[in-house]
């Protein structure tokens, strides 16, 4: 079954707000295997939204409309589906009765503009909602269902979720379950991978790959749809298997495993505390470790070193000459471990632009300390300021849990 | 002049993200006076994209695509502008050469993959981009002006306002301007200074008001549309100057000039240099004031204390039976500013959540230390871990402007 949505409000248009309403709604059909294939946004004008609606009953079995149906002026969805349909507008006395009881079950008396919401196309029932006074709206008409939901997302979201995904359900029958599995990555560029994965890529349309960028990592989702979860989650098995064994440990978590995350686990496995010594990031690294609920039970502290002067006092740090450099960074690590008291640490030196220092812009050094070994790795980023810092944080967490599980990088 | 955006991803229909590239360029768009009539979100498929492009270059004098034209298998972008306009696929070996040196200036080699960034429809010319490495493209076909822009929001922004914008500019030819003047506050809450506008923001449309709340700083923007900038900006002053007058020093700064951009010119005019000694917010504070280029000329380093002993062996916190308090935070800032060797020190402690740490979560307090005093403040945030965090952040930045321009706080 194929679903359609369309947003309404010229305040999308002009990017006064988010449309959060459409991937809210993407995510429940989703969730539910109903199959969307486009979106449409449009703004407060009959002619156009009726025109949204058209095509999108043209294309798919059910619309879902958010937006437009409050007791104002500007608000015209039903206007716009009465012309898109050809259905009358019908002013129901019956309806006019369900809203005053609604606002009197609620100690109020209705404004007699909220009459408006008596109005509808013909055939159209009302769909309560208890989040707020607009009802929503479902039309059957030509073998396709139109919803008019209302913009405000807790009301919206409260009757896609007890009266649209249950009416969807029931028209179409037993539907299928999306489940999908997120593979994060990191150390390999996305080109690289998808060039291995390319004919797994080719192969399959259920399971289906995509790969996602996003601050140095790259992430696999492999998606299928069955009849059950259980189902789609087989056929996912064999292809995760597939990538798994042609990535090896460049998968370092899956689903909302994040790095963060997996840092803290293999740290309380070795029952370490851990430290920062940063220059360049300037304490983002200690900003990502302590993001986390209850990191103060592994995080001890950090110094930000931006001044060389700190980097030799209280890092010791033996020759400033240079900074940018896998001697710095590996003193860093050192001298931050012992000042702080921590069993690992984590150190990054740099140059984060726009002006180079040292070495070109974007060049990144980090170090890394357990009570096992200390070794630095010099590294290298494309782009500004704000992503090079990104991704030197996002490099700093890596190489830190590859130490952790014994893959020192060789040097 | 009619714009329209497509935006192309199937993770935008599951919901997996919200299509925020679709409000940023509406936005740029509205501020420059352009219309926008429709929006479109489609996914992953070559010939439903092509179904969009055609649609959209029927109605609207420009498209704006954004997202698919990365180096993978499911950036097929080039493909579907192809099929809707008919236009040859080519490769063009001057494009290669770009891109390897767009590369090798970055001191890299470019992946094989990325060839796949030569191949463009015909006629097409490349939109370079430093944020990144998928350039944009702009198309003239048929008197409408097709732009590809990348998906990713940081890459995406850079060609739009560098590229795109002043390209549509000069086909509009000469249209009405809109200017704006943002007035950043901090201090009073956005009700109280709603109320307090509420005679401004009802008696005119040109200028008109609209007031923006982030990271617990209110911004008020006033903006005027007339024939020529100069024209718009004398419709804005007489307003800005009443809100100014109404509002006093809560209001920090104008336009671009952010918090930390206030600070730095503060430091600067006083000869002083600046540390952070950080609890709950773990680095994010000396992160902010390390953001901006340039920022070694006064920043000096940070000390995150996050264990009670570092607090207490580096610090010379006397006393950590308690910690969110404004004797601990006084001391960190002190102690932050000798151990740093720093004119100015700003120090943070709290109760991030999500359990409460001695105070109910969300309480925060900041030191200041200066050479003139040293003082801290008791504040209290409503949100999960991460806003705390963040308003925290704030506030600290707001505090040491404060004690800059000589307004301590009343103890």
């Amino acid at each position: 079954m194929i679903v359609e949505i369309i947003a309404i409000g010229t305040e999308l248009l002009l990017g006064q707000i988010v449309n959060s309403n459409a991937s809210t709604i993407g995510a429940a059909l989703a969730e539910r295997g109903f199959d969307a294939h486009f979106q449409q946004v449009v703004g407060d004008n009959e002619d156009r939204v009726a025109e949204t609606i058209k095509l999108a009953m043209g294309r798919a079995d059910a619309v879902i409309i958010t937006g437009g149906i409050g007791p104002t002026q500007d608000d015209l969805t039903r206007e716009a589906v009465c012309a898109a349909t050809g259905l009358e507008m019908e002013f129901s006395e019956e309806y006019a009765e369900v809203l005053r009881q609604w606002w009197s079950d609620r100690g109020r008396v209705m404004p007699e503009s909220n009459l408006q919401q008596a109005q509808h196309p013909a055939g159209a029932k009302l769909l309560m909602n208890p989040k707020g006074t607009a009802p929503g709206l479902v039309i059957d008409h030509d073998d396709t269902l139109i919803f008019c939901m209302p913009g405000v997302p807790a009301e919206m979201e409260y009757l896609i979720q007890h009266d649209v995904i249950p009416r969807l359900s029931d028209v179409a029958g037993e539907t299928a379950v999306l489940a999908s599995r997120l593979l994060r990555t990191w150390g390999r560029s996305e080109s690289d991978i998808a060039d291995s994965m390319d004919d797994l890529y080719r192969s399959s349309t259920n399971p289906s790959m995509a790969f996602l960028a996003s601050g140095g990592e790259i992430k696999i989702r492999i998606t299928a749809k069955a009849a059950t979860e259980a189902e789609a989650y087989d056929l996912i098995e064999p292809m995760e298997t597939e990538v798994r064994s042609r990535l090896g440990s460049s998968v370092f978590g899956v689903d909302d495993e994040t790095i963060e995350r997996v840092m803290f686990r293999l740290l309380d496995e070795h029952g370490y505390t851990i430290a920062t010594a940063e220059s360049m990031t300037g304490g983002l690294v200690a900003a990502a470790l302590t993001s986390l609920p209850g990191s103060s039970a592994v995080m001890r502290g950090g110094i930000i070193a931006y001044d060389s002067e700190l980097k030799r006092r209280l890092l010791g740090v033996t020759d400033t000459t240079t900074v940018v450099d896998v001697e710095t960074a590996e003193q860093m690590a050192l001298g931050g471990r012992e000042l702080l008291g921590a069993d690992v640490a984590v150190s990054v030196t740099g140059s984060a632009g726009p002006e180079p220092l040292e070495k070109p812009q974007g060049t990144m050094v980090i170090g890394v300390s357990t009570p096992e070994h200390t070794q630095a790795k010099e590294l290298r980023m494309v782009g500004d300021r704000e992503r090079v810092r990104t991704y030197a944080v996002t490099s700093a967490l890596h190489l830190t849990r590859l130490a952790l599980i014994g893959k020192w990088w060789k040097p």
